[in-house]
């Protein structure tokens, strides 16, 4: 396991923690200075903007870029949503390239308004998941699947754990000589109580398919399903442990932060929040 | 599958979908009037009172007890907390002998305070289970594992999925000759995200371990994480293709609602709680 003390240059941050406040160029320069080692930027920090200007400014402070952030949702209510999903998402698979990402993060969507069918929205699923395989192989992008928690199962994620997104992966994209195109992103948040976690993080470093590892924390009491994410520390996930487990199973990729905090965090200034990050990735992580 | 219409008698309320507001002498005679075929009290419900009284009340009412709600969290931060949650339990299971409760249900706890030890919260709820199935068997109480939804893993229960609940049971109970003492209850609010829901349902079934089955629904959106359960059709939930899978998985008992609803349902008059739990049971479950 990596010794994090002194090495921030193994962490990165994901924009969504400074609750996308400030431009993305801002942004670039704060987590540089910080001594981050890279930043994973979303879909909407790069609106209307040059995406290869930003891939240059992002390199040129010596940042990597850990992820890109994210898939638009698969499942659809017609054959013409599902395909308009697909297309936006090979669009942002291109920003990926362009942009140099280790793997371009896949929530892959759930129920579509009105739907019960949570087997149609998993078929779904692994058709488009299929489809942007194709796109992304011949894009040399990643494709990380993240399985999120299952109090998201109704609308974001109908992929709720490590085994399924692996199930899913190793039907897809069986890469048997290694180098798989599609993987997982693994998130404290999301994997934490899963009974089968050192089973299912050994099976997806086996296939080397870990692409991404965020944290976060677990907070008690959790105030809102989404948007209450605790800073690393503050709530009830063994990090240290988690971390151990991910980076036996051969995960060697950035440690990169992720929390989603209305309440809390989004609150309060850029420089504080990227201070309590840095701390707490060496004392908690 | 059962017509559930008309056939009331097939179905049972849980108290806590009143809000536990008023005694459980008026609450019996209610759900009586409406025609349920029994009712699943909760502890709160019978303090100070005579529970022979009340089972005798319940039974004269004509209706069935389909569980005895719920058991007091097994892990402790030390051997004393540990072994007074046992006994405590031990003394709920006695009370569900003289009830007739079809089952004792089991919510199991989690991490103690200050914890951040899952697996060893799951180690002592391996141990105390095991303890308190002696206790049972002897009470001819059945003792049902509720695996509670993930979100629930830090505090309520540390057992998530049927797996787990069913893992665990056919460790310590292993019951050859059928009649297991342990098994579980399935509440769709739990379960209805599972993947691997169809598989893990059937093997209950096959082990003869459903012991009840809890009725609610899933919110769009979810306000809250512990009481803001939806209302039987309100939510996304499939619940009759749930329903068709339990009952082919052989289940044969009530069909219990339970709603927590801090901000719907516990405001409104108990007489119109019953008559939507009448109706949409009918038309929805």
């Amino acid at each position: 396991m990596r010794d994090l003390n002194g090495r921030l240059d193994l962490c990165a941050l994901n924009t969504a923690t400074l609750g996308h406040r400030a431009p993305i160029e801002e942004v670039i320069e704060q987590v540089a200075r910080h001594g981050f080692g890279g930043v994973c930027p979303w879909r909407r920090d790069l609106e209307g903007r040059d995406v290869a200007a930003v891939a240059r400014q992002i390199r040129d402070a010596g940042l990597q870029v850990s992820g890109y952030c994210r898939s638009t949702y698969l499942p659809g209510s017609d054959a013409a949503a599902f395909q308009a999903a697909l297309a936006d998402n090979r669009r942002a698979i291109d920003q990926a390239a362009i942009l140099g990402a280790a793997c371009f993060v896949m929530v892959v969507g759930s129920l579509p308004p009105g739907s019960r069918d949570l087997p149609f929205a998993r078929a779904q699923v692994a058709e488009g998941t299929a489809r942007l395989c194709e796109h992304a192989r011949a894009a040399k992008v990643r494709l990380a699947l993240e399985p999120l928690h299952p109090m998201y199962a109704n609308d974001r994620s109908c992929l709720n754990t490590i085994e399924q997104a692996l199930d899913l992966a190793d039907q897809i994209d069986p890469a048997p000589d290694g180098n798989p195109v599609l993987g997982v992103a693994l998130d404290a948040y999301h994997i934490w109580w899963d009974p089968h976690l050192a089973r299912d993080v050994q099976r997806a470093g086996r296939s080397e398919r870990i692409f991404a590892y965020h944290v976060c924390d677990w907070l008690v009491p959790t105030r809102d399903l989404l948007t209450d994410r605790g800073m690393m520390g503050d709530g009830v996930v063994d990090l240290r442990a988690l971390r151990r487990e991910v980076e036996q199973a051969g995960y060697a990729g950035l440690v990169e932060v992720e929390i989603f905090s209305e309440r809390d965090w989004w609150r309060r200034p850029p420089e504080e929040v990227l201070s309590a990050c840095t701390s707490r990735l060496q004392a908690c992580c």
